[in-house]
């Protein structure tokens, strides 16, 4: 019997045929011959100079404003360190990042989660939640959210930015996707609307890759003052060899053409993932996202995610456990389809498969469904 | 009036000139060329296979025993993570290196310092405050050691590993400078005699350099299993990028004649060292190392370290507290003294500055040398 191709809808990871190994090649040995004493030293905690500038100016802040540090989680980890006490409440989406989640309870900090909507957090619930709940931080991912892939709206982000503002709220704005989107428009980001309340965050992790592990925030000055302490203290300085050779990567000019690139190759991965849902599973609820990285399905009633994984498995078919993105309870129907590091083939078969499980289930006693 | 160039006794920094720039960049080529798709995305969290394989083979273990992490000091951060709760007792060498001492202190750990010979810890005191405090752990700097210079004796090393042994201690040995022997008899490392109870942390920032920030460490694969799990939680994966081409550079042979050139360009600065103390502060009692980065000075009875940096200060001579090496009191007649990065021209100035400055003070009355 012939053995079905295992289809991975597990982790948000890049394609690997998107990665620039030629220019990064070309990158590393320039950056080596004319910043090699930088490259290979000790260096400022809050990242090379050099870099801190291009970032700055491609965002057109203060270099004092940019930390650049080993990948964006690694700076939310100083955020945590620096802000959060055990018992502190932190506010997020719900769904959220799994991985914000376990750093926010590492630190013993209880996340609150607002529901999200397809145009982004329900305002009415996130305006009840920070006025009782007096967050250290608020935590959002307004761009092709992951997990969900929804976008917040223009009306909404104004109106999160304004509450930040009478209440003297931290925003911490997540947005590593927001440079991938493939149509549609662009809503100004939290920072742009509330620059002093704001931490952006961002990566080339879904731009070069992963590897260099180059993320950076922007903010406040005095806040990134605190975070590079933070970051001094845990790795003295960030990974100057990598972000030397992402940073003469991007001073020769590629970052433009790669997102192009990118753009090219990954929107025909969200075409053919909402295109296999209307034909294998019509009657589906999902989100329908202009770019990033993930879309997301809601199960049908009675259909929950650990019977479907299961199901999947016996089809070669992984997925990730939808419950793991909820700050609180939820998520038994919730699953998350990252689609970029798929072919459009792969991305076809894999939501037949998927249908196929669901189909199954259906079919099944309802007592058989639940997971434990 | 002619201004001073500054020499700067602070930090234990690599000289710039003993990078290996150019075989780095010839390392990034090919290794991007050879493993693109691994560099660039992520892996496993406790770093690329080939590098893990690479470094067990170096040092004779299994690869389920090595864990490479961005800089040894943010492996002790996820040892830290995965073992300490606040109030737990680490026992340390005193002085030790202080930012090992910031990190327990982070985690709300309490350092207990035994105090340090030139020989190494006494080992009578070791025993007693390991019967007495049951440390969580118990971190060591054997060879070269940071502040101080002295390296541990193999009498010694054999006492703390039966009592390891005994006690079921951990044994967390950090090891950075130990390749760099530039004379003497090299001693059997704790791991070597105690390999189930120690935990060996080292790195290449003192053999390549700290910019790739390649730490690493070996111990029992379960622990290595744990801490990998700190590490995906903190940061997914180590930066590939700057750790690949790191181990393309050692798969290519060059660590052997690396350490031959450090040790050709380290040896007569540590014995410059030498002879401007015996030249121009011959009552001062100085550790005679026979490697790494560091020597250490006791200023005379009545001259603290305060004094004698703001001394030195007008002199344009930069010295280090030493009173941050010390896990609990101490240290205000201790003085660390990094030589790799001088020139033996700039030892040779700075120790005459350094014992003028203490020259000064020895001439000032008493009650001004007291710092505040």
């Amino acid at each position: 019997m012939q053995r079905m191709k295992p289809i991975l809808f597990t982790r948000g990871v890049p394609a690997t045929e998107s990665f620039p190994a030629k220019e990064m090649a070309e990158a590393a040995s320039a950056a080596l011959e004319q910043h090699g004493p930088a490259l290979l030293q000790y260096g400022p905690s809050p990242g090379l100079a050099f870099l801190r500038d291009w970032i700055a100016e491609w965002k057109g802040v203060e270099p004092a404003r940019v930390l650049t540090g080993n990948g964006s989680l690694q700076l939310l980890e100083f955020l945590c360190l620096v802000l959060l006490r055990p018992g502190d409440v932190v506010v997020t989406e719900s769904p959220t990042y799994d991985r914000t989640l376990t750093l926010l309870r590492r630190h013993g900090a209880t996340p609150v989660g607002v529901p999200l909507e397809a145009d982004g957090p329900n305002v009415e619930a996130f305006e009840k939640i920070v006025r009782a709940r007096a967050p250290r931080f608020v935590y959002l991912i307004p761009d092709f959210q992951n997990p969900s892939g929804a976008t917040c709206s223009g009306a909404k982000r104004r109106r999160i930015a304004a509450l930040a503002e009478e209440l003297g709220l931290l925003l911490v704005e997540d947005a590593p996707y927001r440079p991938l989107r493939y149509r549609g428009q662009e809503e100004p980001t939290l920072f742009d609307l509330a620059p002093g309340r704001t931490l952006h965050m961002s990566s080339f992790s879904k731009l070069i890759g992963p590897g260099p592990r180059l993320g950076f925030m922007l903010g406040t000055a005095d806040l990134i003052v605190r975070l590079a302490r933070a970051a001094e203290d845990t790795y003295i300085s960030p990974s100057n060899l990598a972000h030397g050779i992402a940073y003469e990567w991007c001073r020769r000019g590629h970052l433009p053409g790669q997102i192009e690139r990118l753009k090219a190759l990954y929107a025909p991965r969200l075409d053919a993932c909402l295109s296999a849902l209307a034909r294998y599973m019509p009657e589906a609820e999902t989100t329908r996202p202009d770019g990033g990285f993930f879309l997301s399905v809601t199960l049908p009633e009675g259909v929950d995610n650990a019977a479907v994984r299961s199901a999947a498995e016996g089809r070669q078919l992984q997925l990730a456990d939808g419950r793991a993105f909820f700050p609180e309870a939820g998520g038994e129907r919730f699953l998350r389809l990252p689609y970029c590091a798929l072919t459009p083939e792969e991305i076809d078969e894999g939501i037949r498969r998927l249908a196929d499980s669901v189909r199954d289930l259906q079919k099944t006693p309802a007592a058989q469904l639940v997971s434990h």
